[in-house]
């Protein structure tokens, strides 16, 4: 990354990265973790996802993170990278609300993304959208 | 990872991780998250960490980490390892209650773990405990 899209410093001293840059680290990623909260917990999730007009999409089984998309839930979902020799890295935060999508037509067009999930993709019939309403991202160089 | 770390399959397909391997991996990586929930939304911020008699530890500067830590809130830590290559990977999940350290003779003893944050060292003199509730681990291979 250049310099061209840090918009300076937070309070921690990381660089916060533009919009642009965090588009193209959540284009170009394709593991990232969903957190939520459930039952009073806080659940974080490893889901292998897509960066689709503006939203995160993954899909899942019945399970915790359905019904807290059902909920339309505040969900958020992270990416990051290290380099722990250099100890650099990034990370961009997707804060929004969970959506389980039930339009038929609109999970027909998902899948044609092509995304595959890693185990059990013939129970992971259901599509979950993240909605942000913010995304940011840092890096410490 | 072999076998006998296996305790069977969850929902989802995924492999249960036992204890002792949850454990190995806590100790064996430098790199999470924490995620806690602030104003209403989910924040997931990474951090770098000690897994240190049990427990997750980490330093910050004073901010919405540290804010959710004096108020005990609930507090969840995640690490994973990937291979899209292969479509393989692990995670374990800390579930927890954030605890901040403000014993002096305690945080004296965590300095000498020797962790160091990335970046504002200096800010960066608060220490963040959670207690683990539950740990759990799953692996996709």
């Amino acid at each position: 990354m250049t310099s061209s899209e840090s918009l300076g410093a937070d309070h921690s001293g990381a660089e916060i990265l533009d919009h642009k840059a965090c588009d193209r680290l959540l284009e170009s990623t394709s593991v990232g973790r969903v957190a939520f909260v459930a039952d009073g917990e806080v659940i974080i999730l490893p889901v292998n996802y897509r960066f689709h007009e503006g939203a995160i999409v993954f899909r899942t089984a019945v399970g915790a993170k359905l019904e807290a998309a059902a909920r339309h839930a505040p969900m958020s979902f992270e990416i990051d990278g290290w380099d722990e020799e250099t100890q650099t890295g990034w990370s961009v935060l997707v804060r929004g609300t969970s959506v389980d999508v039930l339009d038929e037509e609109d999970a027909e067009d998902l899948f044609h993304l092509g995304l595959r999930p890693w185990s059990n993709a013939a129970d992971r019939r259901r599509w979950i959208r993240i909605r942000p309403d913010d995304i940011s991202g840092r890096k410490i160089s």
